[in-house]
């Protein structure tokens, strides 16, 4: 391989071969292609991008650089679920246990968060007890026994993606749609599930700021994943406000139980039904009216609530905290904020909202900073909401008084009014398949 | 400096300030910029270009990362020349002696060279003797004595240029307009002569493969020269066909001897006295008749001979070599490459002649090779000239009889004949100042 020639076509916009990709990701991964190649490579990517094959090529080539978790093991059809993250996303914890409810398997790999909050692992992690540090064996085992298991994401997997994505957040690479696409199902494809339903935000919260750009994202995605064997579809969904009401670990896992319980906030409801009812007709479910029964009929007989409680056992957690949420952690200090005058909410940017429950403890700006599971904000009104003045905003939560004082001004200052009902927004803005 | 952030802005086609230049060459040159970084802003360079003022500040700024050499203690008018490179290009040997005979003073630091043949100071290693290698000091006194010295590169000079061309060399980001004017000004402006003339090749054997992109180095070039207060002149010139009629270390001392005998391939004479002309008016010769009768009396005279021979014997070299050619190295082997039919000659490509030559042993593919002083080869006819059938086309030069035989294949094959006379081709296409 001359990776000067390689370089050359790429920025003269040439499309490689499956075998320069090939070469290009096993030489990076074992260390003979250098940094700095690599880095000025990426940039000719990014400004020349690269074609559906070569994007295809290039999740294929990341995920051989590793291991991949053959499933086959698991009896049943194998779902798994995928969100580019946003502000306030609590639907892996609800989306799981309905599907596995509804007779799917769920066995998922997920991992912790830079940003607004935790991620999945780091959600769970508010549940007094419960671990996701799993064996292999003990999550294929749980799989097949209660069709439900969230693990940590093996170090095995992707090795060339976790190099290639490193070197992408120090080198201005990262926003480049082929990139993006390949880093996401190269991680997905190297878990050997059946189906696969993803969901691509789009706004200002979101990596894809708008609606375009992430149905864009969304086609490429389900093509790979398509190309890659895997029955996948996508929902394009909005993510200019946070998804549901509460923003923070501890404070999203109540928020889940609670929806589980049939009380969840109408838009994070909505969004999980959805994304249920497309793996259901994935899955097999002709009929989406029925599939939407079905995830219906879960929730309403607390079925899905079983299979959240069974996990929470399985995985060495204390399922009393489903009753009492007192047991999982909290904060010292909390306070409302008001509002200054009876209007409108216009704006109420996730990106912002995102940053002060960050700031209140309940994320994290570098990967060993300890996040405060407790803490973070729970939302008393959205956008489009009529508030009187003097009534509640927000509840916000921190273990640090100050915090407290800095986070209302804060979200004081980045909260919109109007005196006019804004229009409503739709959540769900495309599906792609 | 948040580095990101300045990838990202040039990502978008921002400029930089003076100031974030000043930060990035500092912070690279002193290696708290990563090379990958450096990588990918070089690669974001490359695509989104440099304003002039970028450019000239990033001149500045890499001729700030080390050492200047004040001549100020040279008395008289100093003048420099550079040319971006091309094949079988001899004129600074000519030039050099013609300008100190014309009462200019040449204080010139060259290179070595990569390529077809070496740079002026492998050249000057053919002539038995002779150091390139001076002390500041016995380079300045030389430059007092007889206005004419020619020595190595001082280390000590733009340490940043040097860091980074060899990243874009590594890269695939060296054939950048701003990148290119930015490396070739900052090595003339860190040394402080009054005038520069500079000759900036156009074709196929040269960096810059158009007139067009020629003429916008070369404005580039005027414009950093003068706003770093030199009196600066371009000639865009042609490198289609190699410049005289020697291309090899030995063979091109000889050439310039020729040359400055009133002996030399009319090309060659006529680039040397366009760049004198221009160097003398550049200096206050306010008629350029006048100016181009001084270099033809300077050589007439023997004057500019005479500069030569002192240098020579300066620099510890051999002046018996100017009276006899046979004390230069040679080698044991040449071979006359004969026409194979009656026509003109249509192309003489020189990139190709040029990779000839180098392959005889006249240049270096690495920075290691070691060059065969002798070989080489000399052209007996040029493009637009007829030949019989039979007739000497070329004469190859080599210390090894197979390499003769591989390079009158390879010259024959790049060769192009035609029945009709073929156009002439401008040699100076235009003039920037």
């Amino acid at each position: 391989m001359n990776i000067l020639q390689l370089i050359e076509k790429k920025k003269l916009g040439g499309a490689f071969s499956q075998e320069e990709i090939g070469q290009i990701v096993s030489s990076y991964s074992g260390g003979s292609l250098p940094d700095y190649q690599m880095a000025a490579l990426l940039m000719a990517i990014y400004f020349k991008g690269m074609t559906e094959k070569e994007t295809l090529d290039l999740t294929q080539a990341m995920v051989q650089s590793g291991d991949s978790l053959d499933l086959s093991d698991i009896k049943g059809v194998r779902v798994d679920k995928h969100s580019t993250g946003g502000v306030g996303d609590t639907t892996s914890l609800i989306l799981g246990p309905i599907l596995a409810a509804c007779g799917l398997v769920v066995a998922k790999m997920s991992g912790r968060g830079l940003g607004h909050t935790g991620g999945t692992l780091d959600k769970l992690d508010a549940i007094p007890g419960f671990s996701s540090d799993l064996s292999e064996e003990a999550f294929m085992d749980q799989a097949n026994a209660i069709g439900l298991v969230i693990g940590g994401q093996s170090a095995s997997l992707t090795p060339a993606d976790k190099k290639m994505y490193a070197l992408r957040d120090a080198t201005g690479t990262v926003n480049s749609m082929p990139l993006i696409a390949s880093s996401i199902m190269s991680k997905k494809i190297a878990i050997k599930n059946d189906i696969l339903v993803l969901d691509v935000k789009a706004g200002e919260g979101a990596f894809m700021e708008n609606k375009e750009a992430a149905e864009e994202l969304a086609q490429l995605l389900v093509k790979i994943g398509q190309g890659a064997g895997r029955k996948v579809a996508a929902l394009v969904t909005s993510m200019d406000q946070p998804l549901g009401q509460a923003i923070g670990n501890s404070l999203e896992v109540i928020e889940a139980i609670e929806c589980l319980k049939g009380r969840g906030p109408k838009d994070l409801y909505d969004l999980v039904l959805a994304l249920a009812q497309k793996a259901l007709v994935l899955a097999g479910e002709e009929d989406p009216d029925q599939a939407k029964k079905r995830v219906e009929e879960a929730l309403e007989k607390g079925l899905a609530l079983d299979k959240f409680r069974d996990m929470v056992i399985y995985q060495g957690g204390d399922p009393a905290c489903i009753g009492d949420y007192a047991l999982l952690p909290s904060c010292a200090y909390s306070l409302e904020v008001k509002a200054p005058r009876s209007a409108f909410i216009k704006r109420l940017p996730a990106l912002e909202i995102g940053e002060i429950a960050r700031d209140l403890g309940a994320g994290r700006l570098s990967l060993e900073d300890e996040l405060d599971l407790g803490a973070g904000l729970v939302l008393e009104k959205k956008q489009g909401d009529f508030v009187e003045k003097g009534q509640g905003l927000c509840r916000l939560y921190a273990n640090d008084e100050d915090k407290l004082q800095l986070a209302q001004a804060r979200f004081l200052e980045v909260l919109e009014f109007s005196d006019e009902a804004p229009k409503n927004q739709d959540l769900i803005l495309s599906i792609v398949e």
